[in-house]
């Protein structure tokens, strides 16, 4: 460990939020952030990784109508929109930020007067069990939310601990106070996405069951059981099934009214209580990936008792002790955007596992986790960028066993594949390559992979690396390129494999396996067999070799690049920066390219054709709303332009995040956008993981402190901040000049101090 | 244990059948019996209460299409109907002798050719990949089954052990051998009973996943691992349903071929081989209620090698240890008769856990079997007559078990009723009564409830009892009846509660718990309360306490009886013969309407009107094929006339039960029909279960030893035995006359000998 002579002005604020009174960073965190608009993030009660993401749904709108693509649904993959003026209640799981969804399950709904047991629509008042909202009445907080129902004079509070989603309802004295539980109800409700709902009323005041789809992830079940404050008088069911399911023998029961065996496709439920002014009823559901005995024992476990405050009080103290990882110096609003950015980091992947080990695999069999905890929701095209490499700082030992979930999903897979775009036992191979390899290349070589069998987790790699029959690496194999006339993203394939295939080099090369590190070092160069040099832009390649002649590389659109253009995809070559600037004609017209990209001007149909790229993530024709583009304005840094990297980080930074219900110009994707934030307003950002370089941006903290998990700290001092002053005079790494804009992962571990002195001049 | 002194020519018999050389028993039994019209049991393999029930199915039809019930579909209760001249292939689940069904899942069908992935219908030749076959080259035996199937010239043969369905396929040489496994085939199979099939290609020879349907079973799961003795050379999947399921993103798979990952509503796959002349391809499907693992682990256990001869000889020793259970002296139909009964009447319950003890609950947890095998399919309005009897004497161990199994069932049920009819996990509650009562009430009184809380075994009997919400139970506590008004069988209600309240007195005085004893003595008189002195029948009685005016009693329509007319019904007061005979006017009376009953001629509006009975399952007015007549001819016993009852007995036996396809004259509901042929061929009867008595009939074996688990042998001699020789003139008990028609339980469990001395004159 190194000595550090702390200047006294650092010392003192160290002491005041570094280690001695810390302050309350909770307080900055705005879960609201990125509700309005496209951020996709959910406003709601959970807590860091946590299982249970308990949050007010606005709408809930299918997926389609008559086999038809409803394009509403895109804005409710988080189930709530700012500006909507109805909720319809509050379900219990929810992604953040995803650019396509499912889940919402379990949807709770309190209501007094005549029972309404449909949601109705949100602009004719009254016309179900939704309620008027105002966000004067809304309080959304790191695990806690608070609103007031107008329509039933019900105040909804909610919080969460990992696995169990806690609600309570202040009633007005009434003889008609109900609680609808909508099994339903859901998020990107396709028809016949409700595969089977089981519900058992198990006593007055226990309820049990589960709720299986076929949706995002094909085949879901989650399990619940459910407790009230206060047994409920009387319950019933509504099956809105086209043809119900069989109810036994000759009617023998009425299974409408207070019958405890409930089971079907389409079923609501409501419970009724009678409540004097201001009674609370509180609800505890807790979830569970493997059964309702488990789910009973998630509950006893975390939340064994009835005290609201305490619950939200701990949740609290949860998210302050990872936000404590970083104390940073800054203005108000800085400090809103960086806890609610490390907030919004620390939600995904979440917990997948029950509090005795226990969790669903890939084979829909119970297993349990031996000494990792158990994970799901990998957004792995978005989070290998940043979110991970993160992770790597700031949550190794989660990270690791993030690491250990990939492997067990990997063993359990029959196809011998690690995850892709997987959540909750299932697969969906959302969006390009095989990332996984990247992120566990980044863990191993970063030394952060406890627990994890590097030479196993070096064969899941090669395995899936090599999987001929998936998305085109058969022919990636075979050609060196994904031809676009086999495979329409064939383009965008070949470089996200390439990048992949250099982090399965790196990290054979690391153990000392050579062949594999030949063999992946040589398609980690893939990329140059995709680079139009006619054109000096990555082009669409054929089978035949030939490249597309009515290229357009402005176009979204059948050019050969997923959900991005060949502006943006020619410079996703994050591993070999420096051959891809020789590629395209020297560091002149490599700066010329990055500059156009960032001033152009696009033509209205781009945003028509693009999927997942709104106006609100373009600078120029930069689209820092989705991930390809992410590492792109560190690339001059290469190039011998630093300070236009310093010039325009600073600007996404402050175009593109702001502290206020639109703050997020893209979807969060859960996590890497705010992963992005938090290392680019540190300073330094890691553009191609697998390597241990950190390349350096422009600071846009006053200072911070880095807490790490290891006992030590990493402190990051900015001399001359301000506004204007985004462009670095002088690095200092733990006393010595910086020669290079480069730090090492080790740099940052060891602890130490590094100093950025800024200026409003560039050094050019 | 008495001395008994055995005539010369038994001691001899009982050397060659008995004790020294056994008989081959398995050679009597012809599972062929019953299978054409309906008797509603199936040909094919299966060991004693096994999981498994390996059968050809020559046709399944829809319960229903466009919601409009199919007529046709009751023949195919158990999957094979004898007349038919196509099978489209062999299932492992299949019900015994049900008059309502589920199951037939894992249809597997091997072919060759083109191939067809479409079953094609019976009177379109080459349709589908149903094949034609003839009886002649069909063999049906106890746990084995073969027959050659024309269309592709393959030799099937079929067996089984407890949980593991074992295929043997002899092919002709060809390049195009296919093994279809059809997902969506299943009995009764509603629109939309199927809910859910997952299915894992985990290597190139094993296969798992499972079948989710809400057909009888509301919420039914059931998992299956399948093997092949040689690999497959290719698959492919095809999903039937309207809408596929999720196939995930841009679609990067063929998923139609070779593609392990499969799930969806309506799967059908195929296995692709090459053959060589007369070679095997052999298959192991075995089952779990639980998981993938489990039924892996259940073949593992059961069925780990491949030697198909080897499998079968187990198979069929086991049914010998059960059949070895009562050696009879007989011509060879009544053998095959009577073997055949033993062997239906030991094929339900079936096994219901793993042989890791673990099954799935009510509350669809997986629970373990503490100290017992768990059991399902329970179908108790029939069983309770004479099976479960029979089981106190022939499987006293399975039979507590069973109640264990009901008594679980009641302690996961949130209802907490026992079951009525329970199979896989859920009730159906089909048909009238609590009968689970009288199976424990019988066991108890009978010493046979080993590891049964005899106390808590009568809590859940009373809190049965007392289900208020239950099928009228609420207004029978009440008023003393179940009235027709509120409940269209109240009348049958009433008659069945009484007698089950009967045995729950029983129960109740056995363990000195005389309040409940009081309390349900007077309930089982109830009876009386639907007795319309003014008509001298049971009749239908309304709420304001008037009987029913335009009365019928030969209708069985809208009378207040379910599956009966007043006829029948009238006598169904088991548990107070004499006090029945009082209410109806006496001994001479009731034996007028006894009589009557067996010689009227019975409209043909009658069976146009009444479910579940056939002109096959009629001698006048009796109706045997239905189960609430069963103990009918035994009633001339308390009138007097015991003559009579051994009169109709012997006719009942000839009339009733044949050795042919066409052998029983209804359903042989999960074994009842055979039980009550056992019983009554061996000379006795358990006319009210609960009792410890039984009721003389006439013997029609030439002589029986029954060998008891306890190690004692009782001994049955018919003396003068003959077609005409009905009569019994006289009966001794180990060496003493008998006084009565009446012999005790204990008489039979001690050991001991009973010697008919039969003649062709009755002694009236």
């Amino acid at each position: 460990m190194k000595n550090i002579v702390l200047p006294a002005l650092l010392v003192s604020s160290l002491i005041t939020f570094g280690q001695g009174k810390k302050e309350n960073h909770v307080q900055y965190v705005k879960p609201i952030i990125g509700t309005q608009r496209m951020g996709h993030v959910y406003p709601g009660a959970t807590v860091p990784f946590g299982m249970v993401q308990l949050s007010p749904d606005t709408d809930t709108i299918p997926y389609e109508t008559n086999g038809k693509y409803n394009g509403e649904v895109y804005k409710y993959c988080a189930g709530y929109q700012y500006d909507d003026k109805t909720i319809v209640g509050f379900s219990h799981t929810h992604f953040s930020g995803t650019g396509h969804a499912d889940l919402g399950d379990f949807l709770i709904m309190p209501t007094t007067g005549e029972l309404k047991l449909n949601p109705g629509v949100a602009n004719v008042p009254h016309s179900g069990f939704r309620s008027t909202f105002s966000h004067e009445n809304e309080i959304a907080a790191a695990d806690y939310y608070k609103v007031k129902l107008d329509d039933y004079n019900i105040t909804a509070e909610l919080t969460a601990t990992n696995r169990v989603g806690f609600h309570q309802y202040t009633f007005p004295a009434t003889d008609q106070a109900h609680i609808i539980l909508d099994m339903m109800s859901g998020i990107y409700n396709y028809e016949d996405k409700n595969v089977w709902t089981f519900v058992r009323v198990e006593n007055d005041s226990l309820i049990t069951g589960y709720r299986q789809t076929s949706g995002w992830a094909r085949t879901r079940t989650v399990y619940f059981a459910m407790s009230f404050s206060k047994p409920f008088i009387q319950y019933g069911t509504k099956d809105n099934s086209k043809k119900e399911a069989y109810h036994g023998f000759w009617g023998k029961f009425d299974q409408r009214k207070n019958f405890p065996e409930i089971a079907g496709r389409q079923i609501r439920m409501y419970f009724d209580f009678k409540t004097i002014a201001d009674e609370k009823i509180k609800i505890k559901l807790a979830l569970s990936p493997v059964s309702t005995i488990n789910a009973i024992n998630n509950m006893r476990t975390e939340a064994p008792g009835w005290d609201f405050e305490a619950l939200k009080t701990k949740g609290q103290a949860l998210w302050n002790k990872e936000l404590d990882k970083v104390d940073i110096t800054g203005q108000q609003e800085e400090k809103e955007n960086f806890y609610t950015a490390m907030y919004h980091a620390f939600i995904s992947p979440t917990t997948y596992m029950d509090v005795n080990g226990e969790y669903r695999g890939l084979d829909q069999n119970t297993h349990t986790a031996k000494r990792f905890t158990n994970y799901t929701t990998f957004s792995l095209w978005d989070t290998y960028r940043a979110l991970h490499p993160l992770f790597n700082i700031l949550q190794p030992k989660r990270n690791a066993d993030m690491i250990q979930s990939m492997l067990a999903h990997y063993n359990q897979s029959t196809l011998k594949l690690l995850p892709v775009w997987s959540n909750s036992a299932n697969d969906n191979w959302c969006m390009s390559g095989y990332h996984s390899v990247s992120v566990i290349a980044d863990a191993i070589i970063k030394g952060n992979a406890t627990g994890v069998d590097a030479n196993k987790a070096l064969d899941a790699c090669v395995a899936t690396a090599t999987h001929r029959s998936y998305d085109g690496i058969g022919l990636y194999i075979d050609m060196g390129y994904v031809p676009v006339d086999k495979n329409g993203v064939g383009s965008s394939n070949t470089l996200e494999y390439a990048y992949d295939d250099w982090c399965i080099a790196q990290l054979a090369k690391k153990l000392g396996r050579m062949e594999i590190y030949k063999t992946f070092l040589k398609r980690s160069e893939n990329y140059k067999n995709v680079f139009d040099a006619s054109k000096g832009f990555m082009n669409a390649r054929m089978s035949d070799g030939s490249f597309k002649k009515d290229f357009d590389p402005l176009s979204t659109n059948g050019q050969g690049f997923i959900e991005g253009n060949s502006w943006n995809y020619s410079l996703c070559v994050p591993h070999a920066p420096e051959q891809l600037i020789s590629l395209m004609g020297g560091k002149q017209h490599f700066i010329q390219h990055l500059d156009s990209l960032f001033t152009m001007q696009l033509p209205d149909a781009f945003f028509a054709e693009t999927e997942d790229i709104t106006r609100d993530g373009i600078i120029g024709g930069y689209v820092h709303g989705n991930e390809p583009s992410h590492h792109i304005a560190y690339l001059y840094n290469w190039a011998g332009a630093a300070w236009k990297t310093q010039e325009r980080i600073r600007m996404i930074l402050k175009m593109q995040y702001k502290a206020a219900p639109d703050g997020l110009g893209g979807n969060d994707d859960a996590g890497q956008m705010s992963a992005w934030y938090i290392f680019s307003s540190l300073g330094f950002y890691p553009v191609a993981p697998g390597s241990a370089d950190y390349s350096i941006g422009s600071p846009a903290v006053d200072g911070a402190v880095l807490n790490l998990e290891n006992g030590k700290k990493f402190i990051i001092e900015v001399n001359g901040q301000g506004d204007k002053n985004v462009y670095i005079k002088k690095i200092v790494l733990n006393g010595k000049p910086l020669t290079s804009f480069t730090i090492k992962h080790a740099d940052i571990m060891s602890g130490g101090k590094i100093t950025f002195y800024m200026s409003n001049v560039p050094v050019k």
